[in-house]
């Protein structure tokens, strides 16, 4: 199986599969019928089944999809499967927000360290995690496994920081910074850009504003 | 100008383009080619262009684009040119984060109010605004014009709360809890689901170690 082949647009899609499988699981639920999940996730049953196929399928005729198995195959195409281990660059709420989701850890992402450059942060502990000095970092990357770094950093600091990251070996990094990294292409980045997510929600918003005074025009 | 006929993939880019020209009127950059600012942002020359003439173009041939206007122009689509008020509900360290966002409220989205259920944050200020308790809300939202309510709450709580929010005439939910809500349709709801870009993050790393313990083999 080419995981490389398939489209952005499944994947983006995949982990609301696998929420709601772990929904129905918590239900009870054994089994389902692409029917019965398009009309609760609100897509096509047949977007469903063609999303399912890049994978192999999973489903049988007449039976339908049996829950925890697709939910187990699911996660391991994610990756959640695995543990991977996380550390959390900025320890301002963002990043105190990211090490206390204790669902992360449920799901393998473990968070092994929390660093940050205010020394008044040094040494409280969040879920077990003791904050630590920047200056800290390497030596810290020399003798843990890193998977994963999450970016929550003023704009200012981030391009350097992801420098230093990818220079000691991480190979993904979670970017919350409002800014595209420039990294090698063996190195991951997923971004979460607030700031664009409220002015989408505002484009929206005004869009609708728009239409409706129209309508009342 | 019907912007209903607008793709989403073009509202998903226009937050992107309008961060690099801010970037460039700080830099004092007056104009630029679509060239310059196709190299700058990584996508083709011929995407700015499509898409930019969604609104009617804005560039000159030969003379490229005029910075300032462009930022403004888009600023406008995004309906960044209006201020909107935004309650947060859910004064976790993510409420938190996001009340303490001072480019939110530089962009016209002010936060003008914070709930939670939790006594012991009762009265707690943060950039000015004190936590009130969710109890307050309906004779808060009769007072105040509210455009936009921030969800940062346990996925527990947040159909119900929605609902809520939407009896009071609240018009936009910028969801972080982890589940689809069920809105009426003329209510937008723009999500961040964190634990879902955390798994395309997990799929994309293990997709790469997977090609490349292949071409190892």
């Amino acid at each position: 199986m080419d995981q490389k082949s398939i489209s952005k647009a499944v994947i983006r899609r995949l982990p609301r599969y696998y929420r709601y499988l772990g929904e129905l699981m918590e239900e009870g639920v054994e089994r389902i019928s692409s029917n019965e999940l398009s009309e609760k996730m609100r897509v096509t049953a047949s977007q469903i089944r063609q999303d399912l196929n890049n994978f192999g399928g999973f489903g049988q005729q007449g039976y339908g999809y049996n829950v925890p198995y697709l939910y187990t195959e699911i996660g391991k195409i994610l990756g959640l499967d695995k543990t991977h281990h996380m550390i959390i660059i900025g320890a301002g709420n963002l990043g105190q927000a990211l090490a206390n989701y204790v669902k992360f850890e449920k799901r393998g992402f473990k968070i092994v360290g929390i660093f940050d450059v205010n020394p008044v942060l040094k040494g409280i502990s969040i879920r077990g995690n003791q904050i630590r000095m920047m200056d800290e970092l390497p030596e810290f990357l020399k003798e843990q496994e890193v998977q994963i770094a999450a970016l929550t950093l003023p704009k200012g600091n981030a391009a350097e920081t992801a420098d230093f990251l990818v220079q000691h070996g991480i190979k993904a990094i979670w970017n919350f910074a409002h800014l595209d990294l420039d990294v090698p292409e063996d190195v991951i980045v997923e971004n979460v850009h607030l700031s664009e997510s409220l002015m989408r929600l505002s484009y929206n918003l005004n869009c609708y504003v728009t239409e409706h005074q129209k309508n009342e025009d």
